[in-house]
C-alpha cells in the first residue's frame, strides 16, 4: 500500500510522512472533452495521470486525485463545447478549484508542486488558480512555496517529433485527437482506443481568430483536428518516455532531488 | 469498449447515443479526506463511485466522472480539515463545480440526474449546485429534467444493520472511518485496507454543537470516529448490495425505467 | 437600556464596553418561510432569537441582530421553495452575510461567538461563513476568536422528548411547523399561532433522497410536515426551558463563564 | 393576525391572498451602526421599518422582514467603520441579499415592490441589487415588475425642514444621529433614546472628499455628525407624518391605488 | 518624455523611480455614456483624465490609465442603461477592477492615492473597491497606504458656481450632459462639442426616488438633463480652473507636499 | 465628429445610427505592462488601439474604449508581475469586464463583434468574458450576435516575417518589447520610445514550464525577452499594414462588408 504514488491510495500518516519529507506532489488536471469517435471522453484524464505517476515514481513524489473536468473546449483546439460529452467549468470554477485544492495542500505542509496540465484550454485557469493560491497561502504565513506548472506534451524531444512527422510537425494546436494522443492511449489504456473508427475528415484548417458561432463545416465533424492514421502504441512509447523522462529530469532540476 | 457504463471511457458519438436515449446519468461527489490509519484518503470517492457504477450498470445508465474534492471536513463528521491530506473546496467553489457539471451534460441533452454523494459533508453544496444548474437550464429553454439527489449510505435495510450492529446502529453521524466503510473497502479495494492499523482509540463523544477551534481531544487522535474492528468484506457486500438494489429500484421507480 | 442583551438596543460605548469585557456574542440566524396555515412566516426568527436572548441573560451576553433571510427551503425539511412566502437567499450569499457580520464584529473586539441557527437548511451556509470570517480574521491578525455553533433544538433532555412524544419522537427531520414549533410559537408569539387552523393532512412520507421536481403530493398541500395537534404553550415551555438552560451551560463551559 | 402589515407574521395562505390582490411589497433596508452615546445601534433598522409599517398600513401593503446589516458606515455620513458596534456587509454581499429576496419574491408574484432605505450607504448597494433582480426576473419570464426605491428622508415637506431648522437645513449629509433621526426615535422607540447623553462635540466639518484611513480628529468622537441637542418627540412626529403621507402618495400614484 | 504625467507614457524604470520618490498617485475613473446629442460618449473619460492631469502636473503626481467603462448609468443622474452607447460595469465588476488595480499599485510600492472620480454613479463602487483593495494591502503586510477620493466637481468656489448660475445653482444632481459639462468640454475637446445640438427639452422633473422601469417621459428624449445653453469655454476654463486648484492644494495638504 | 472611428467620440445618437447599420464593432484589450526600458508601460494599448482603429476606418466600424488593464503578465511572455508598473488584474475580474461590455453593447443592438486583443495574457480571459456574454445575450432573448475574438499579431504575412527576421522567425513567445513591438510604436508613438535605451540582456530562454517564484536570472533584468535592436519605423509600417488589411480581410469575410 505504502508504495503508491496515488495521494488517493495512501493513509493520512503517510501522506503526513511525506509531506514531511518535502516530496514534490503531483497535480493533474483534465477534461472531459471528445476526442473523436476512436478515443473516450477520458483522454485528458488518462495520460496526464499516467505521465504524472511515471515522474512521480521516478523521483518520489505523489500524486494528488486529477481534477477531471477541464475549461470549456475551443473550436480551434479542442472541437469546442458543442460536441456530444465534452462537459467543462467556468474559467472561474476552474480556478477555485485549483486555488483551493492547492492551499489546502499548502496548509499540510506541501512546499513543492507540479502541476501537470493535460488539456489545453486548461492553462490559463490554472495560472490564475495557482496564483490565487500562492497569494492565500502567503497571508496565512506560508511563503516557501515552489511551484512548477506545464503542460505535459511540451517535453518531447526534437527528435522523437522528427520521428513522428517527418513531414514535418503540424504544431501541437491541431494535435487533439490526432496522432499523438491516439498513440499515447495504445500504451496507457488500448482497451479504449478503436483504430477502426479512426476518421479522416479532416485536418482542420482554422483562421487566425476565434468565431462565435462557429460557422458550419470549420470543424471537423469527427472532432479530430488533425490525423490519427498511424497510431501505435510504439510511438506512444516514445512519447511517453520523453514525457516523463524530460519532466522528471525538470523536477530534480528545480527540487534539487 | 460500448459497454462500460464510465462516461470517460466511451466515446462522444456513444455518449450522444446514450443521451438520446435518455439513460440516466449519475454523478459521483466524493472526497480527499482522511480515513485513519487503515484506509486510503480516497474512501469517499471509491465507495461513491463503486456503488453508482453498479446502478448504472443495472438501470442501463452512465457515470460521469467523480468529483474527486468535496467540502471541508467538521471535526464532528470527518475530522476535520486540520488532518494531514483533507484537501477540500470551499463550499462556493463545489457548487459552482456541480453546477457547471449539470449545466453543461444538461445542454447535451441529459435528462435524467443522479447525483451520488459520497462524503456527508458535500450534502449542501450539491443541494446548492444542483439548484443553480436546474435555474440556468432552465433560463436556456430546458426545463424537462428530472433529479434525483442522494447519499448512498442512507439506502439500507433497517435489517442490515441491525445484523450489523447487533447492540444497536449508533447512527449514521459517526460511521466516518468505521465499520461501514472499512467494510466496504474489504470489497471494493482491499489491498487498501490494512486491518492491522485499525485503531481503538473511539468512539468519539462529540456535543451537540461545533466548537472552533477544535478543542484539543475532541476527535480521536486517530480520526477513525467510532469503531472499525469486526469489519469484514461480507458485511461490506451486504451494504453493498442494499445500496445498489435499493437505489437502483428508487432510480427505476423515478424514471420509469 | 443598558441592560437588554440586543445590540440593535444599545449604544456603541455600551457595546464597547461589552466587548471588552469579553461576553459572548450571539448570533440568531432564521429564516422567512411557510410554517402552515397556523403559523406566521417569521417562526425562524422568533424562535431562535427568543432562544438567544434568554441564553444571553442568563450568560451575561449580547445579541446581535438576527438574520432574517435563510438559505432556501428543501421539500423534505421545510416545504421547499415552491411555498408562497418563503424567501430566501443562496447559499453563497447567506454564508457572505455570515462571513462579514462576524468578521465586523471580531474586528470590533468580539472574540467569543455563539451561532444560534433556527432554520435547518442553514446549518452548511453559516459552517462556511463562520469558517470565512475565521480564516479572515486571523489574516488581519485576530486569532483568539472562539465560536460556537449550533441548532438549537439539538438542546433538549432525552425526558422532555419523551414526555412530548409518548409513542416515540419521530425525528427532527419532520418537525417543520409541527407540534415542536407550534408549541413553543404558543409562548413566545401566541398572538400568530391561530391553533383553529392546524391541518391534519400529515405526516408526510418522504423517500430516502431529494427529487427535482418535486413530485406532486409529496409534500402535504399544508406545508406541515409531521404533526401540530395537541400543542400547548406548557410543552413550548418545557423545550424553551430546556434550549436555554442546555444552551447556557454548555456556552459557560466553552468560555469559563 | 391577519390584519398585520408584517409578512413575518402572517402565514403563507394569507401572503398568497395578499400577493395575488397585487398588494405592494415594501422591504426596507436597515443597518447595525453607531448612532452617538444617545441613541441605540438598532436606529437605521426602527426607523424604516417604522416607515414602512404606517404607509403599509396605509395603502395596504406588507412589510418583509428588515434587512438588519447594511453597507459599511462612511466616515462623511456615518462615522465610519471604525466605532465599536457598526456591523456592516460588503456591497457585493448587500447586493446578493437585496437581489435574492426581491427575487423569490417575485417568483411568488411580487408585482409591486417599494425598497425603503434606511442607511445612507445602503442606497447604491440597493440600486445594484435590484438591477440584478429585475434582470433575474425578466429572464425567468417575469418581465412586469414594478419597483420604487427611495431613501425615506427624501419624503419631507420644506415647510417642516423649516421649521426644524429655523437659521437654515444644514443638509441631510450630516444628519446622522443628529436633530431628525434622535426626533424620530423618541416618537418610535424612546426607551431607547437618552437624551442626557447628547453630545456637544459636533458638527463635522469634513472635507469635500474621503480619506483613507480617517485622520484623527475628522469624525466627532461621539459619532454624531451634526447636532441633537432641541431634539422632541413632537418634531419626530411632524418627521415621521411627512414621510408617511408623502411616501403614501407616491406609492399610490405609482401603483394607482 | 520622462516628464509626462501619464503612467502610460513612461517606461517601467521610470514608474519605479516616482514611486521610489512616493509621487501621489491619480486613478481617474470613468464611463462610457451618453451625454446628449451635442456631446460625445466618452465625456466622463475626457473631464476627470484632464483634471487629473493638471493636478498632477502641478503636484508631481502620475496619472494612472483612466478606466473607461464606469457604474450603470442611472435615470436620475444620467439618463439611465437605455439610452444607447451607454455602456457599462456591473458594481461588483468596478469594484473589482478598482481593487486589482489599487492593490497592484501599492504591491509596486505606491502609497499615495488620488482617485478621481469622474462619473456620479462610480462613486459607491469605487469606494468598495478602494476598500477591499487597502484591507488586501494591509493582508500583505503594507499598511502605510494613504488614499483621498474625490468627485472632481465638487472642487469649486461658490462664487464661480454663482457666476455661472446668476438665477441660482440648481445642484449637481441634474448637472449631466448641461451647462458644467459642456462648458468644459469646450475647453478640453471642443471639436468633440456640437453646439448646434443642444437640445431644450429639459430640465427634467424627477421624483424624489427610483422607479423601474423607467416611466416614458420621465427622463428627457434628448438625454440632457437640465440645460446647456449658454455654454462657453470661458465658463468651462473657470471650472477646470477651480477643480485644478482646489484639488491640488487638498492634495499637498494631504500629503504634506 | 461624426466621422470618428471611436465610440468615445461620437454622440448616442450617431451610436444608435451606426448601430442599427449593423457596423461592427471593435473592442481592443490591452493592458498596462512593462515593456523594457525603452518603451511606455502603455504600449499593449496604443497597438490594438491603432490597428483597430485603421481596420474599423476601412470597413466602416467603430471601436470602444480600449480596456487599459489587462490579466496578469507571466514571465515567461512578459516578464510578470513583479516589473515595476505593471498593474494588472485578475482573470475573473477581466472577463467580468468583458462580459458586462460586450453584453450592454449586445443589448444596445450591437450585433457583430471583433474583440483585438493587444496583451498575450489576456486570451483566455477574453475567451471567457465573451462566452458569459453571449451566453447572457441569449438569455435575453438574442441570439443573432456574431463575434470575432483575434490577437492582432497573428494577422501578418509569412513573407513579412522573413524580411523582419532573415535569420528566421524566434515565434511570438519572445516577441515581448522586441523588434514588433518596438517597430510599431516607432509609427504609433515615437515621441515614446527612447532607442538609446534599448538593452542588450536578451533574449531569454525560457524552460518549458512556469516556476513560481521566478528564479533569480530567469527573465533578462531590462524586461525585454527578445532583442530590440534593429527596430525603425519601416519595419514597424509593414507590420501594421498587414495587420490592419489581413484583419479587415477577415472581418469582410465574415459580416459579407
Amino acid at each position: 500500500m505504502t508504495d503508491s504514488v496515488f495521494m488517493a491510495e495512501i493513509t493520512w500518516p503517510e501522506f503526513d510522512a511525506k509531506t514531511r519529507a518535502k516530496v514534490p506532489f503531483f497535480l493533474p488536471v483534465g477534461a472531459t472533452e471528445q476526442h473523436g469517435p476512436h478515443l473516450p471522453l477520458g483522454v485528458d484524464v488518462y495520460l496526464p495521470t499516467h505521465v504524472a505517476a511515471k515522474v512521480a515514481a521516478e523521483v518520489g513524489g505523489l500524486v494528488a486525485p486529477t481534477i477531471p473536468y477541464g475549461y470549456k473546449s475551443q473550436p480551434r483546439s479542442g472541437g469546442g463545447q458543442a460536441f456530444p460529452g465534452t462537459t467543462s467549468l467556468a474559467a472561474h470554477t476552474l480556478s477555485l478549484v485549483v486555488r483551493d485544492v492547492v492551499h489546502d495542500l499548502g496548509l499540510h505542509g506541501v512546499r513543492r508542486f507540479v502541476i501537470v496540465n493535460g488539456h489545453f484550454e486548461n492553462t490559463w485557469p490554472i495560472i490564475e488558480g495557482l496564483d490565487l493560491a500562492i497569494r492565500e497561502l502567503r497571508r496565512d504565513g506560508i511563503d516557501d512555496v515552489t511551484a512548477m506548472r506545464l503542460e505535459y506534451w511540451d517535453f518531447v524531444h526534437r527528435q522523437t517529433l522528427d520521428r513522428l512527422f517527418p513531414e514535418g510537425f503540424p504544431g501541437t494546436d491541431l494535435e487533439h485527437a490526432s496522432l499523438l494522443e491516439t498513440s499515447m492511449m495504445l500504451v496507457v489504456r488500448p482497451d479504449l482506443v478503436d483504430m477502426e473508427k479512426v476518421p479522416s475528415d479532416g485536418p482542420a484548417r482554422f483562421p487566425t481568430y476565434d468565431r462565435t458561432p462557429v460557422p458550419p463545416g470549420m470543424v471537423p465533424a469527427s472532432g479530430v483536428l488533425a490525423r490519427a492514421q498511424g497510431s501505435t502504441a510504439e510511438k506512444g512509447q516514445w512519447l511517453i518516455d520523453d514525457h516523463v523522462s524530460l519532466i522528471a529530469a525538470a523536477v530534480r532540476r528545480e527540487f534539487g532531488l
